[in-house]
């Protein structure tokens, strides 16, 4: 079945059901990062492979909203299928309500697949659309038509994750999670996304790409907690060990009639975090949504325990050898035959495996050579990737997933003649470098927010009159998403504040069309801080920066760094040395131990 | 009658009108800063003096709400009155929603005057005591009962504000309020805040203390502006001017009926800044609450034009002249007799008041002599206020309203022996001062909250555990409000960015109890900055520093000031002595000259 019987089918279907238009989002009931393919019906209806945009169906058009990085592969997968372009990065363009409440006459419905919008989302449009006379049906249309060849839910196995890992069991877990609820008046509560489940009861699979979390619903109540999850991925074993621990297993899609039927004081959720379609099988004499996203599970997910965070302290000292190695094999052999992008990124990850507890990477690595590394989601494929020639910039970002963590990390490296570095390389490396050390120096009081602080890592660009279009940090999970909330440090509101025991990236850069990409990250923890005797007596956090690998001196400009940041260079420098020499050898030790010999200060 | 008759007569009021409490908020319908005693009525009914705190009555107790400023004041000035202190300062303390859910029975009722409540003030109360089973009911029961002696609202005359200080005619504000009206789909609006009646229809008065403003409400429609005031308070010729500009006079209750009678297809209304008995006087099917506050008045009223950025600077050129005149007489003639923190703001309000334009201070001063510095809010009475002796720090927080503008500014400097200042002095001092030029040096792209800046302030004193209990800038209105929304620099989120033409205040300190207090204040003003040719693009902004005066040279510690700090604090030296010293005489100039003489740069 081709996209243009795919859209009649949903047409008579439309029809069926009283429907002017229907929406198709490329999300799932998860609102996952990577997403199963099982569950990708905007591009099966569309046709387009991207992985992020909207399919909107009316009787007589059809219509995709994605956003500038994807502007050419829609148009390319698009001929033919009568599908037209919203260009949604464009300013002219349209948001999809406001198109809707212009083409649609007034008082007609619009229906959705409920399970693929978050509870907010959901009712967001149904305010904007009803805003100018039209009313948002929940109905799943799709799954009646896609019928031939739809992938299947992914069967890959549960398997526990040990609390030698976790470092807190599943009864602890459920116990504190049920003391947070109770605080809340609530006494259940609904879990949709896939991090939540695997940390609350101490799972993990290989259902998606990157995250290893497991494919499932979890309700929890004062006396039971519920998996709801296909059984064929729990083997006996693993069913077992799971009853132990208190939880009862039941079917993936029993969950639905499961809340219909479920009684309780309070039922608590993440009005972000939870699809709608849960939301309208609970009773709403009982449904409480929390006030103030998030809801206490992703709060104590993103607060690290300490064997948690000496885990990921391991798994950066495992990841700081894998890249050594890298970055002495492309200095000193990857030349010797053609490189590109992708063979460089491919080299990395074989790096990367060899480490302890390493179990795949945590994203698709961005090896963004010259102007490619300008594009901040840049992805090389094999057919348009760059070819590593001549003297330029190349920006690294990777990471991966050990089970005692997840990691993440930029470096931007000089390839060639030292020599042809241009001045304006330097000063954007070390404006970079300015801000990236900054932020990592700060410190501050308990309730301070990520929004606040984003601004010691922009300041020096800023002076410059230069900035960057992504986050300046993100939360990181725990061997689980690479992406995690509710913190982060970025330049949006945000009113989580930063707790301790949290992990956050620090990632400034500085993107120049065509040219070149630079961007430093290292993964910091927020931790106590010691103060001054002059304290005025508040709690204050400060980052312990655990990334451990050498930036590339080469292209800083020693006359824009101060004497303090210079200083913290070298310290930073002697503490990658000290924490990663004793795990190579002795040619990898010469190597890495000039990368981390301190910058002389003339000042 | 006293305050136990004046519960007698109210609890019998509560009776007849079915009410089980009554909520006396210490607040006015304009939300104004500083109130006229008409509308003192939770002083009246409890007899706390103080500026701050909400009583509420029930059939057999009465409580004031305030906090830890005022807990001394309360407790003597509430003996004998039955009324019974809440500290809300405490932890343990209650809200008066919980205190009331838990006190009052449920299904029963709460009486507030509507008029004393913002609508989203009024709604979240609403919706709390709902929430615990009670009922809020809108009724003014304070009218009938104080009826004797209670001041008149104030009559002071209006006066035009001549367009060459406002730099805009009332009808282009009115035109460009239409328009930004019709965006929003409206085509009437009301007004009540002061400030911004008075910026709208170019009018001041002497209604309150130190803010210039006339007691009125505003409703503007598609063809008519109508101002609802007293008509004792404009005379024939303002009549007539007002008129001639397109404003129609009616009294200033009438905007209650008139409400009621407007047809209009919607009537845009800000829920923070308009009462909820002008609300619920408006036909629900055509009031349009903004979204998002602020409105589009506050927004427009926060953006100086030229012309009153023009005369801010001209005021601060005629402040700094008064400032040193002040410190000139201080070091050469103030200790030849006896001083006090009161004869200090008296002699300052006397430089101020030779000051060309000047009317009237703009906030109270706040001289704080050692311990009384660390108070922020200090306000020094005869009876107790402190003398001025020995060696100290003094803190000295002041303002002044120019017809062309409102000043707003702090020293703190150091009176007696310079031997003696402490170690710990000058290290707090030159925290602040690093934070307050951090602040002012910075740069930043359009879109900018000033939440997103705060940290540039308080980051030096953040590494050693210090901090302060206060915004760090505020809005400054222009020949009106020295507090002025909608956008400030403060930890706190909020949802509105720096304009352009935004004045605000840069105001770090550290406080020690019982020792000193230290804060270094300027006003500054957001303006298009000048970036290096190598911008990614963006529009910046960066701030002009318009006050005028120098900094106590003698509080820093040199040591800790970077070369670039130092050259900033000469740059303004130098800026300073270049503005004043052609305003003064001979003398003067030698006093000014040597205080703003260069800091040689040891480094």
């Amino acid at each position: 079945m081709k996209v243009l019987e795919r859209l009649t089918a949903l047409r008579d279907l439309m029809r069926a059901n009283g429907l002017s238009a229907y929406i198709v989002p490329g999300t799932d009931p998860h609102a996952s990062e990577y997403m199963a393919p099982h569950w990708m019906e905007m591009s099966w209806i569309t046709g387009f492979l991207g992985e992020t945009g909207t399919a909107v169906v009316t009787l007589d058009r059809a219509l995709l909203w994605t956003d500038s990085r994807y502007y050419l592969q829609a148009e390319a997968e698009l001929q033919g299928s009568t599908v037209e372009l919203m260009r949604e990065s464009d300013v002219d363009c349209p948001s999809i309500a406001d198109w809707l409440k212009k083409e649609i006459i007034n008082r007609q419905s619009i229906g959705v697949n409920p399970e693929m919008y978050s509870v907010n989302g959901y009712k967001k449009l149904k305010d904007d659309l009803e805003d100018g006379g039209l009313e948002l049906k929940s109905v799943d249309l799709i799954r009646p038509i896609w019928t031939e060849n739809r992938p299947d839910i992914p069967l890959t196995q549960l398997y526990e994750y040990e609390d030698k890992y976790a470092g807190e069991s599943v009864p602890d877990k459920l116990r504190r999670v049920r003391e947070a609820l109770a605080e809340k008046r609530c006494d259940a509560a609904v879990v949709a996304e896939l991090d939540e489940i695997g940390w609350l009861l101490n799972i993990r699979g290989r259902d998606v790409d990157y995250t290893p979390c497991v494919i499932a619903y979890v309700v929890l109540e004062a006396e039971r907690c519920t998996l709801f999850i296909d059984a064929r991925k729990v083997n006996a074993e693993n069913a077992a060990k799971l009853q132990a621990k208190g939880i009862t297993l039941r079917g993936y899609e029993e969950v639905f009639p499961y809340l219909k039927n479920l009684q309780a004081k309070g039922v608590l959720f993440d009005g972000n975090r939870v699809n709608e379609a849960l939301y309208e099988a609970i009773n709403p004499a009982i449904a409480r949504k929390v006030n103030a996203s998030p809801g206490p599970l992703q709060i104590m997910m993103s607060v690290k325990n300490e064997v948690e965070l000496n885990g990921e302290r391991e798994a950066m000292k495992v990841d700081a050898v894998a890249l050594t190695r890298f970055f002495i094999w492309l200095e000193k052999e990857a030349f010797k035959t053609p490189q590109t992008e992708i063979t460089l990124a491919d080299k990395l990850h074989e790096f990367r495996a060899m480490g302890k507890n390493f179990t795949d990477e945590s994203f698709c690595t961005i090896a963004g050579w010259k102007g490619n590394g300008a594009i901040v989601h840049y992805h090389a494929e094999p057919e348009n990737c760059a070819k590593i020639e001549g003297n330029g910039v190349l920006l690294l970002d990777s990471g991966g997933q050990y089970l005692d963590g997840t990691t993440d990390i930029t470096r931007t490296v000089w390839i060639g003649d030292e020599k042809a570095i241009p001045a304006a390389v330097k000063q954007d490396f070390t404006l970079v470098l300015k801000g990236h050390i900054a932020l990592a120096k700060a410190r501050f009081p308990k309730g301070t927010r990520g929004n606040q602080l984003d601004v010691l890592a922009h300041q020096f660009m800023w002076q410059e009159g230069i900035t960057y279009g992504h986050g300046t940090g993100h939360g990181v999970g725990h061997f689980m998403g690479c992406h995690e909330g509710p913190a982060n440090i970025r330049t949006d509101n945000n009113t989580n504040p930063i707790r301790e025991g949290n992990v956050f990236s620090d990632e400034p850069g500085i993107y120049r069309t065509n040219e070149y990409g630079i961007r430093t990250e290292n993964l910091v923890i927020a931790v106590p801080a010691k103060v001054s005797e002059r304290t005025t007596g508040e709690t204050y956090y400060e980052f312990e920066t655990i990334t451990l690998c050498f930036y590339d001196t080469r292209l800083m400009d020693f006359d824009m760094l101060t004497t303090d940041e210079i200083a913290w260079i070298n310290d930073y420098h002697a503490r990658v040395a000290a924490e990663t020499l004793p795990r190579l050898n002795k040619e990898e030790q010469a190597y890495l131990a000039d990368k981390c010999k301190p910058i002389q200060m003339n000042k």
